[in-house]
């Protein structure tokens, strides 16, 4: 397709662009990778758009892209770690290793991450976990985004709640959801497209239920189910928040509002091993039964298909990866500039 | 009030009923608590309502109220036990406290359960976890009601998702909500009034959408948030019954209509211990910064106070501790007649 952009090509662009800015190589490499791997996935919300304010915030010092993440506490099945305000990426790439390595030595990693920044796309980290044959529960807070039930300000951000494992079949199951009705990203499209959104998805600035996609964007993104979405944002921010250490609430940093503290947000990864429940192999041939069962099930009139967690994004996903990854004129137009900016040589643009 | 029971006395009686349907006292202990429990936290589902329907099941030989849960796989922080078929909050008390002695010993335990039954509402294992300082997570499978997003037929359970810990004030944070838009429950209730049903709740027997209560009753609960809530309640599923080797999807017994085979519900514990993140008071100090923080948001219009997780249900299980439990008429026939069924003595019923 005209446009596209091989996705190994445009990982090495964004991984040159992270040096460029000052940023070491092993750090670079997790960050492109972690970009280029949402865009792959659909995900262009937590894709390589995030190149302009990650290299900002690096040229802010908000970002410490040559600091060690350091392990504060290691105890049995668990371990806490101090991001050091490097890229999430890195920090939690770094922490789903050690997840996974006390996962084989315990049966179970339980680790948490404070003074972290912003960290993508969840699915990016449970994907290590689930290549070691492992079970992943992977969360993280965000800056406040939504207003509490009855609330009329952002209080809470759409914490994500990712839990993924192999399946016998070529896409693994990998649920990697936002605790609000929709994605942002959701809004911005239909808001692009000039059409309205349903009732429910957000409020305006006022905190008005709105269907009106702009004033949605300068609004509020309401939980999943109401209540029940704000809670487990909650339950999420506690887990990531309170318990590591890191900023909680309101008390997470906005990425593109907050130009003077660091993020200091919170992650929390949780790896179980297979093997200490029964054979691998075992546990494939049930969640093969499961996923079949699913599937052979009598459809609605329309639909062709069921699917489960993570099949459409594998599927993007292959796709990307034989006919590269088309980008939105603005993005193309950011990496442009970027390009110019930090002196890459590059001939991706055009 | 007129016709409230004492919390202690109804607890008392349900467990000679369950004795004397021939239950060993400990057992019975924990059944009778966790009815009661429910009843008082204002989850009638949950409660004294499925005296009626437990020891039918038991009369059938469908629970096995003497097996002892039999631990099949131990190794670091996780545990596999078979629950024997016995009443699953026996199984589920039992399979918690080892958690919580994993985690005092590894900072985590995990403990997935199989071959259990019914557990009833999932904060009263949390409840455990919680006396202990320790954070839990608490999740179940469940006989099929839910269709898949595209599907027509009922695949999976509500699955519950039970997430809790202590704060430093009276009620604890304890998420304990079903994967569900709103429990069937609600749906009873508003067929009893004769009333409607929001849109979105339910399907009726044929798969449409409904608004008929009465019609929802015969129909299937629509998972909270369409896909997400599917795949967070597929989740469950896959770490209940898909990773112990209990039954997962139509595969777990329903309860009122399968009299030939035991349920085969699977469990999943999690417990955390904080001590090994930060000093409990400092996570106590935390916590209630973060839900002081909470409470002090503005409130729109008409809302009088903003709650976290459990506060209700704390507020109702105080209210039922100092004025009793209050039954409705058709629950007080079904334990009035299973009083004369078991020959109990009890003047509770008037």
């Amino acid at each position: 397709m005209s446009g596209a952009i091989p996705a190994r090509a445009l990982t090495e662009f964004c991984r040159n662009l992270f040096i460029a800015a000052g940023t070491p190589e092993r750090v670079a490499a997790d960050v492109a990778a972690s970009l280029v791997y949402a865009d792959m996935r659909g995900v262009a919300s937590h894709g390589v758009v995030r190149t302009a304010i990650y290299t900002q915030r690096l040229e802010k010092g908000l970002v410490a892209p040559h600091a060690e993440p350091v392990i504060e506490r290691k105890d049995g099945s668990v371990m806490l770690i101090d991001g050091a305000s490097n890229y999430g990426a890195y920090v939690g790439r770094k922490a789903m290793g050690h997840a996974i390595a006390l996962a084989d030595k315990l049966g179970v990693g339980c680790v948490g991450v404070r003074h972290s920044t912003h960290f993508g796309m969840a699915a990016f980290y449970a994907r290590d976990a689930i290549a070691r044959g492992k079970i992943a529960i992977v969360l993280s807070n965000a800056s406040q985004i939504m207003p509490p039930p009855g609330g009329i300000r952002p209080f809470i951000g759409t914490n994500p709640l990712c839990i993924a494992m192999q399946t016998p079949f070529a896409a693994p199951f990998i649920l990697d959801m936002a605790t609000s009705v929709v994605a942002r990203g959701k809004i911005m499209a239909a808001a692009a497209r000039g059409e309205p959104i349903p009732e429910g998805w957000a409020t305006d600035a006022g905190g008005r239920p709105t269907t009106d996609a702009q004033a949605a964007l300068g609004g509020l993104l309401l939980p999943l189910g109401g209540a029940k979405g704000f809670m487990i944002s909650m339950a999420i921010d506690i887990l990531c928040g309170v318990l590591t250490g890191a900023g909680f609430g309101p008390g997470v940093g906005n990425m593109y509002k907050n130009w003077t503290d660091e993020q200091d947000i919170g992650h929390f990864f949780l790896v179980v091993d297979v093997e200490r429940f029964m054979p691998f192999e075992r546990f494939l041939e049930r969640i093969g039964a499961y996923l079949t069962a699913l599937k052979a099930e009598p459809r609605a009139p329309g639909v062709d298909e069921l699917l489960y967690a993570g099949e459409i994004e594998h599927r993007l996903e292959r796709k990307a990866m034989a006919d590269g990854i088309e980008l939105p004129p603005s993005v193309l137009a950011d990496l442009r500039d970027l390009a110019g900016k930090y002196r890459i040589e590059t001939s991706l643009f055009g």
